[in-house]
């Protein structure tokens, strides 16, 4: 089976080179044909630079870009012609199974709801993302799904109960964890701790069916000692981007540390393929992209940054989620109003 | 001028050995005189194992300590003996100028709302720490100040301004730092981005004659872009938590990446001095203690983790706090009522 994915070759700082690059990547790797949605002759152009098996590949014009700086809304309503919205036509019509951008995270939330829809039942789309972690009791895959990492600011419990399911579904299933352990974000592991909103929430998780391991402090999550990161949008928005910029003032302290005495430069000069992999391994731009979970259809958000390896990762990511049907397994497994227990798995007619 | 301090022996983790030896520590660098509060017997003890002038050294006797899973209220009630209480009597009575403890931060903050009490106009006392971060342009000093990193979980936005204000006076006088920028922690920086507390906030901000920067993501703390970070406590808590445990799992990292390979092992020997500083500089515990700003007298949380250095440190942030006569200031400068422009520094008779 050949997995049709579209791909926005103008959103984010590197588009289109990187983007065009990241597919060029993926076409020997994954069994997929590519849609690039964008200016014709600038993608054009790039294709003529990229060895790319031309079979697998075609162009949807679309003549306008939505900037980051741009009013979610507003740019969905006046530029119909933009990248991510001839993309999430694509992906409406069927004509392609998932969507990636590197655009404004905004407005492809919003276009991506109102195009695509939410699955019956999700109360509200979340963007999910994975930070890496360490795992010191091997039980965990090094790295935790951090759920909702920016797509609503104020959240209701029963959302939170909603991220939990779908995160532990993209768990499962994306990364190969057994029954994942789902934790409450909060600011200290007992019961009675937290605001108003994570102490409705854990009653909400506690009778979910899901492995909820109770309250979580934010330094359980570099360590590993949860798989699924549950909170709202606001705190794992700050988290995500904490993480970025604090991963690297660290390596930049530690460059310039080591640049700063003989010892220590000879020190960095042969440790210097460790401190790439470290770099690599810490940077979350290297995820590839975060997926909005609860919607009928595939939609990845590549970091605004991405490089072309990151949209390569974000097209294996499309594969993986399409060949697992998770679309499918969410339908089947979300709570229909919030806070029954679930229905049993593959109830739903194919 | 002798600067009374009182300091919890019992509370944290590495009680009473390693807050003993931070006592021994700070007498001769500082112009203190110390009371220690706890279980005489065992103070007694762990003093004949150092060296101190005990002519600067008081113990006041607390048969009882307050452990970290009990319910603060319920054990400010029950255990009138505890250090914890014994030490902010102390301070409630003038006997003491500042009290230091690393025990339980919920009864610390809710026995020094009680016996010390908030600076008449202060809403809410809050929790402030020292972020380390970069500082490529070379305005600020190193840190960022993360106020409220836990006090309070559920905040209204005339919190926020207030915490502003009393995270800026203590930028000023503590860090040396003129005119400190004060970002509004955000998922974007844009003005009508965010939760409807921080919107709200923004407003607020805006009209408080600081230096408000506007909106910060949590990525411009560790990059070192504003130099006081203004947040709801769940926020800061989360950020505070989440930095501790991911700048330990990156140096784990690196150790077991260098440690893997021939080259890294011996560049690691080689850059070990290096090492050292920058782990010491990214652990957050390494600040020594958070105050407890907007009480009429000072209150440090030691981390429960503390060792002698720590409580050295918390000491020291003590004197020069008291030397700048911060209480005071505060209450000079806050507003009364949330969002009324500050009065003149200096206007209430001393």
């Amino acid at each position: 089976m050949e997995i049709k994915i579209a791909v926005d070759a103008m959103g984010g700082d590197n588009a289109p080179g990187e983007i065009v690059r990241g597919c060029a990547l993926a076409l020997p790797e994954f069994p997929v044909s590519l849609t690039l949605v964008g200016k014709t002759d600038v993608i054009n152009a790039e294709l003529g630079r990229n060895k790319l098996d031309l079979s697998r590949v075609t162009v949807a014009e679309a003549p306008e870009v939505i900037g980051f700086d741009e009013s979610p809304t507003a740019a969905l309503r006046q530029k119909k012609g933009s990248s991510l919205a001839v993309g999430l036509g694509l992906l409406k019509d069927g004509a392609a199974g998932a969507f990636v951008s590197a655009g404004s995270t905004g407005a492809l939330l919003a276009g991506a709801t109102l195009s695509v829809g939410r699955i019956k039942g999700v109360e509200r789309p979340v963007l999910a993302t994975l930070l890496p972690c360490g795992n010191p009791t091997g039980v965990g895959c090094g790295y935790v799904l951090l759920i909702d990492c920016g797509a609503n600011v104020d959240c209701k419990p029963s959302y939170l109960a909603q991220f939990a399911q779908m995160g532990s579904l993209y768990a499962e299933n994306m990364l190969g964890v057994k029954s994942p352990r789902v934790g409450l974000v909060n600011v200290g592991t007992e019961r009675e701790k937290g605001s108003a909103l994570v102490k409705e929430a854990y009653a909400l998780l506690e009778s979910s069916g899901l492995n909820f391991t109770g309250n979580a402090e934010a330094s359980d999550i570099p360590r590993g000692k949860i798989d699924v990161a549950v909170c709202d949008g606001f705190t794992g928005n700050v988290i995500l981007k904490f993480a970025e910029g604090f991963s690297k003032a660290m390596m930049s302290e530690i460059k310039g540390t080591l640049m700063s005495s003989v010892p220590g430069k000879l020190g960095g000069l042969l440790a210097g393929s460790s401190f790439k992999k470290i770099k690599k391994k810490f940077d979350p731009a290297e995820v590839g992209g975060a997926p909005f979970l609860g919607l009928n259809a595939l939609v990845v958000k590549a970091h605004g940054g991405s490089d072309a390896n990151a949209i390569r990762n974000a097209i294996r990511q499309c594969c993986l989620f399409i060949e697992k049907d998770l679309t499918k397994k969410m339908e089947n497994n979300i709570n229909h109003g919030g806070s029954a227990p679930k229905p049993p798995q593959g109830a739903s007619a194919p």
